[in-house]
């Protein structure tokens, strides 16, 4: 796939090589990712909440009630800036200055519109479902019309797009290799214990396959 | 210890069940976590980053290179919102309208100030770097003269604060607890994998005990 193009807000400034503009890599990193932190400016103050997304194709999905303030405020298309982060070790070098994480990320810009067309929303609804645990959807009640009236979607078009990236063991200053001190890195990744039954389930009913074995990536 | 005040902007206007002021409360979840996304505006549009932090009492520091764009334009002062979230596990219900995440999140509103104390300045790196790995300190090269200097070190006051936090099994519609649906909680949890040797590591230098017992929380 072509990759997004840099526009001057998504050209990352410095250390331009830890930076991506590739379509695959950014879904990938959105794809392994499902809590985003959302940007935006309420009274001239700026304000980041977290929230689940879903993906279809270049578009982003978040949703929630129609109550909440954040929703509100972007689907009157004020601009946001959505950021997804992978932690994905801590990078131990011999010296404190070049210590370092490596993680992956995407920072999105855009303005939100809200989701009207009954089709898309419900679409939207089920991706994002998919996109935290594949397979659920099937399963459960699906919305009634009360609710998807309760619920706002609002798409972001992944358009102005960059990806970061830091991988590999650290860089120390030459003369710090000799130094008798472990260097390395330490991987850190999102693991599920066991599912735990809701007080209220019926003892017959076990944990579907997807809760047993939940995994991100 | 007393609990933050409420503001206009720190209050939590919808399910305020879930917001807490707690300044103990706050403190855990920022000690628990150790990547923070810093919101703040740049040519009036919203800019959402990740980076690491430290907490020393009421003070939260965040640092970097000195060519940073993020650190140049909070070092003026600009308002700021920073906010740290911890994913708890997925909640599964009977209704897809029903399903939620169990989180904790702390958002601080404020504006950062540059720290140029060198005192105050050392005693921040050191605490960022315990908060992300307690005892490595001990173990490196300390910053030399250069480094501090190529370094920026910004502190925010923890005052205008609010925790965010869902715990527990889903909330079902009454009507919905008799369908046959699983529902209970996915816990999700970071994990440490085994310590990465760095290639250019002597063959006799061992992984320490906080880099081979790695864990948060």
């Amino acid at each position: 796939m072509p990759p997004y193009n840099k526009t001057d807000r998504s050209t990352l400034k410095r250390l331009p090589a830890r930076g991506f503009y590739d379509r695959d890599l950014v879904h990938k990193i959105l794809d392994e990712g499902f809590i985003c932190h959302v940007g935006f400016v309420a009274d001239g103050k700026p304000v980041v909440i977290p929230t689940g997304y879903g993906r279809i194709g270049d578009k982003l999905y978040i949703h929630g009630s129609q109550a909440s303030r954040m929703l509100r405020t972007l689907k009157t298309g004020v601009a946001a800036c959505v950021t997804v982060t992978l932690v994905d070790g801590l990078v131990l070098a011999r010296s404190a200055f070049h210590h370092s994480i490596n993680y992956r990320s995407v920072v999105i810009f855009g303005n939100a519109t809200l989701v009207e067309d009954p089709e898309e929303k419900s679409a939207a609804l089920l991706a994002f479902s998919e996109h935290v645990i594949e397979g659920r959807w099937k399963d459960v009640r699906e919305p009634t019309e009360q609710e998807l009236k309760a619920t706002t979607v609002l798409m972001l078009l992944l358009e102005e797009v960059s990806a970061k990236v830091r991988t590999g063991p650290p860089i120390d200053d030459e003369e710090d290799y000799d130094l008798p001190v472990w260097a390395g890195v330490v991987p850190l990744r999102i693991v599920a214990g066991a599912p735990i039954n809701d007080p209220r389930l019926s003892p017959e009913i076990v944990p579907p396959e997807y809760a047993l074995n939940y995994k991100r990536g």
